[in-house]
């Protein structure tokens, strides 16, 4: 059976110069991470999760340590997860204080009961299930807190998605963001959001989405490149048809102008092992195997 | 150009014979409402919205006033909006306080920034929209305290939902729901989620769902039933295959013996005016118009 993995650190403006070494070095680690898990016939459930949690200890990704802060200068983070065999989910949203958003989504998944806890109910949940708590400053990086200082909204990547296949044929996707820089407290992004964000289904395929969030969760997008895979179509194609749902959403004198239209990054995987992804931004981080080389972008 | 409006007041057990009137009343006043903003050329938004507000003013729906309680004995609502035609959405979850959830999802929408608030970030919000501030027992009826007292879990419907057509064919859709019985506090479930239990797309069609929220989360139901519209389709023939969706997910020994299905009910309506809905449990309440006639069923 063949194993898949691809893994993305956000889609924006293009890396600069100087965080090139460090995005590249960081999505490695991850994709080294989640392929070990695979092809030692692990999950592609756990291979997501650890991949996830990688990106999320890496200071130079929006997701756990090092995520855009919010207007009040905090960090807030959202992260989902999804199983496409058992179609089991969990999920988080606007939780601080908590560094692996993704080992909380699982943990909700786990209990079984309820797929999203936000806010003060996920982190009180957080509390009783024994994980670390951190401080209000512990996720802040010092490049972070200068962009906030400096209000520079532009150039940052938008959030971290992994989808992997097993040996056994289960897909699975996990996503985590910081969210979108200086947002709202209490905003919740397409990260959490299964069908979003989020999606996977292993008889048909799995998607991860980034960019804008909130377009992102009117279309449900990950859901819809999902649906597109139906039928065995290719992956990549799938996905440049989704940006198309984008496009008949965005204002028509926006479409006509080619500018201001949603911006968008998206992996995708299919239950034959075939990759794909696709972005209408300046630059996407990815990391993904190609005829058993490790491909790397920043 | 055909006017159509459609409302339910929840799915669950049969109503009890002490609460059909008071039920039967809230539902027409609800429907009332909705068609009056319609007659008058309102607009299908407004219709939903209005119509939703009176349910969660009735003390007798599961949301606002009257809503389930939580594990801690409070209240905490879920609501969400979606103009089918600007595919403009507006959301809350997890909100303390307030009684009109579906209006503070409203003015999340029009700030067009956002699409999804949550927890105390949604309540500063809130009030900075000065809002009305309702106090942590307000919305409490006494009927709910005593379910939450003798932990009496069955037999309480899900959610409120609307979905409308206006004179220039417009779709729109307002859910609202206080939740599952006895959840715990920070549990987001379908209502507040767009694609799951809130979705419209005024060239296909307009769903609101109501029942076992996670598991219409995991299939993003409503999304799925306007998506089966396409092609044009009856929308009662949609929302019957969007069950067989979550057939499909239930696990094989529940699907067999057609037990432990996961429980919901979807009011669905198209562009042409044609409204369905269907339910797999023991009873749903709805208001609709069928030849001139208002039929309302509890």
């Amino acid at each position: 059976m063949t194993l898949a993995l691809i893994i993305h650190g956000g889609a924006g403006a293009a890396t600069p110069p100087e965080l090139q070494v460090g995005r590249r070095a960081g999505l490695s680690s991850a994709f080294e991470t989640g392929w070990e898990i695979l092809i030692q016939d692990g999950s592609a459930l756990d291979a997501v999760v650890q991949a996830t949690v990688v990106l999320e200890d890496h200071p130079l990704f929006n997701a756990g340590l090092g995520s855009c802060l919010t207007q009040d200068g905090t960090v807030e983070v959202d992260a989902a997860l999804m199983d496409g065999t058992t179609f089991q989910a969990g999920a988080v949203g606007a939780v601080k204080n908590v560094k692996n958003a993704i080992l909380l989504a699982q943990a909700v998944m786990e209990t079984e009961r309820h797929v999203f806890l936000v806010g003060e109910g996920a982190q009180r949940f957080a509390r009783d299930q024994r994980f670390p708590e951190t401080s209000s400053t512990d996720l802040v990086t010092q490049r972070q807190r200068q962009r906030w200082q400096t209000q520079r909204t532009k150039g940052e990547p938008g959030t971290v998605g992994t989808v992997a296949l097993d040996r056994t044929g289960r897909l699975a996707v996990a996503t985590s963001t910081g969210g979108v820089f200086y947002k709202q407290s209490g905003r919740v992004g397409d990260s959490a959001i299964i069908g979003a964000g989020t999606y996977a289904d292993s008889t048909v395929g799995a998607c991860s989405a980034t960019g804008d969030g909130e377009a992102i969760i009117r279309a449900t997008l990950a859901r819809s490149v999902v649906e597109l895979l139906r039928g065995g179509k290719d992956p990549l194609l799938a996905a440049q048809s989704a940006l198309d749902i984008l496009k008949r959403q965005t204002p028509v004198e926006a479409r006509l102008g080619e500018a201001g239209l949603h911006e968008v990054g998206l992996i995708v995987l299919d239950p034959f092992g075939r990759t794909g992804f696709v972005y209408n931004t300046e630059a996407m981080s990815v990391a993904f195997r190609s005829d058993g080389r490790l491909v790397v972008q920043v």
